[in-house]
């Protein structure tokens, strides 16, 4: 939204992001996919831990470097981080990272110039592949945490899988909660995440009915009703 | 939603469908059926047991075949199993089927010629019924898998039916959850129905509402205000 | 909604229906009022118990009556039944009658002529007038089941208030949750309206915001944005 | 919503209310600062305990001299205490006082008049502000209620913040709970809070949605879809 707002970014920008747009979302599923190999490789696999750990530092430097490339090439200086506050938050919490798969959606669908009426079948495809992206992050983060915690109830990765979907459902059985402190951020995280899921399922079905109601309109001759 | 931007099926795949809709509703109830009898039959009962599970597989062939028929009438091949992502999964889940009920109470509306001030009224029968069905499939299935498993809270069937309530309102008490692996794989599709439910009901009241109002403003001369 | 499509009551209904809606509706709040007496009364207080029970089923025999009536001055015979669905449930369950007061409410706005931007604040009042007589209502019903039962986690009229609040705004905690079957009855029918509560709260809001938004379209010249 | 269907108020109130906006929230902010300090203080800080505690009380009282002036200036009396229902309301429970922030945040829009498009991202704020300060108000207030009530599960403010998000976001885990009666009259003030902000959510969403749809629509010529 306020990516409309601001001033139109300059071209080289542009022409930066859209070139490095696809490498960087690859380079973001491998940050998930080596993060998953850190913490659900078994204890003894210390090689493939290792190597998963430099991977992961190595792909948040190039996030880091990218960020850097895109503050001055936009030429905002500071006031780039305020108005790209999602892009900010990705560099600090990289697993937030793959949300950033929604932006080369729409690059894409521009495009390709699909037709309006998937507008509510894109925003489904949105919020489903940032519902599985958030739930498998979070359920890594607090895995993490929690799996040696006293007391835990999430005491395996089925667990934490189970724990997030009860979460992002704002279902919330309680059968398994984290208890670490460190745990219980990212469930708040992952809480905010699952109301904004709801609000885009409930919104978006919210507006295809008013949609289908209002061509409906358009096609019958105004009755007296 | 996706059936309108798809390109017009071929007549004979219409009137096929036509003809095999009402028969195979039936089909899909007695699947229901006889797999909560297969499910719900004290063990003594064998005979009837082993009854019910002849019937599921018998009308379980009978999707399989109409699915068929229809990939051939479709003239789509292999792309009509993307194009029709509900259908495949029906016929892969076929305690799902009773959804394309859901189809036909559309092709009934369309031939009556109903009102159009009874849209949001057939959004929340649709929404009801298919509640209703998902509920009761989600429970049979979830009893099946949970009532030997050891430290089980679903014990009873009306446990079962309790917890699918709980969960399709996303309110999720927590007192009966599934703990075996496939239990809450069953309880996750049946979370995610619970998120559209809630979507179907906030939404077509919200639109609702909003045709109230702009009938409103439509009667009264335009005020100030 | 079913009320627009059906056709035009008749006039003696009508003026039936005018005449005693203030007084129905006062007998139903008697009805409940008494319904609580039952309930919450000491178990020494053998007299207002037994002098509640006769209250209530006094006024249920109203509300019999009353069906009755209208049955005959509608001339639509078993058709009545179907088409005022809401009426019929009402005379069955009660416990429900006070959700009239809606009807009330609307029949009061009708002849005030309230202006149109109060719709919301309407909605607002039906959903917190309806969230408080059915908490209330199904508090009463679902501690007169549990108080007694064996390992009820509601043991006290305060719990059962409690589970109601977390029921209806689909937060279920699940720390008092119905253990009997007639319990949990009540208990799927206050989810169910929760489910409701929350699509009044979030579509009237949302239709809000969408009203607020086209005004200020037609304030300002449409610009380039 | 009340406020634009009130009669206008006379010039002298609007100057005073202008005047006093922004030093009383920061009184407000300075309130709930203090009732912070007098909850969480340990135990052996006796000083600033009062200190905190006077500060709370003188804070409450200034609200109470700017509510009688406001009556006064309105020139509405008693009916001033109806048709400013949330002003009343907020003298009462100064904890909820910080919701004014809102207020001031409108008038600092309509000064600055900024692009409507802002519209969602003005109310996304809003539920943000409102459930971050009602989430601590109410995490306070629970806290000094259930720390040392027999059988909590609140034991610490971290426990309270917890309950709090799971109790926002209408999770419910229920692993925390309040278990004294005042503590849950702050829950069910909560929980209709998170009501309310899952609306204002899924609400702004959908309308959002609904304009981005229609300005695709004037964008294209319209097609025979």
């Amino acid at each position: 939204m306020s990516d409309r707002t601001a001033a139109p970014a300059p071209r080289r920008l542009r022409e930066w992001e859209q070139r490095v747009e696809v490498p960087l979302l690859a380079a973001s599923l491998l940050f998930l996919a080596g993060y998953a190999v850190r913490v659900l490789a078994p204890a003894g696999a210390g090689f493939w831990r290792d190597l998963a750990a430099a991977l992961v530092g190595a792909v948040w430097l190039l996030f880091v470097l990218d960020y850097g490339v895109r503050v001055r090439l936009s030429g905002l200086g500071r006031r780039f981080v305020r108005s790209h506050g999602l892009d900010t938050l990705v560099v600090l919490l990289p697993l937030l990272r793959p949300l950033r798969v929604v932006h080369l959606y729409t690059a894409v669908q521009q495009r390709r110039e699909h037709p309006r009426l998937s507008l509510y079948a894109r925003v489904m495809a949105y919020a489903g592949v940032a519902a599985v992206l958030l739930g498998f992050a979070a359920s890594l983060a607090v895995y993490q945490q929690e799996r040696d915690a006293p007391g835990a109830s999430i005491r395996t990765f089925g667990d934490a899988v189970w724990w997030a979907c009860a979460t992002l459902t704002t279902v919330g059985y309680g059968d398994a909660t984290p208890v670490t402190p460190a745990g219980r951020v990212v469930a708040v995280g992952l809480m905010a995440c699952g109301l904004g899921l709801l609000g885009a399922v409930t919104g978006s079905f919210s507006s295809w009915l008013i949609q289908v109601f209002s061509r409906e309109d358009e096609r019958r001759p105004p009755a007296g009703g």
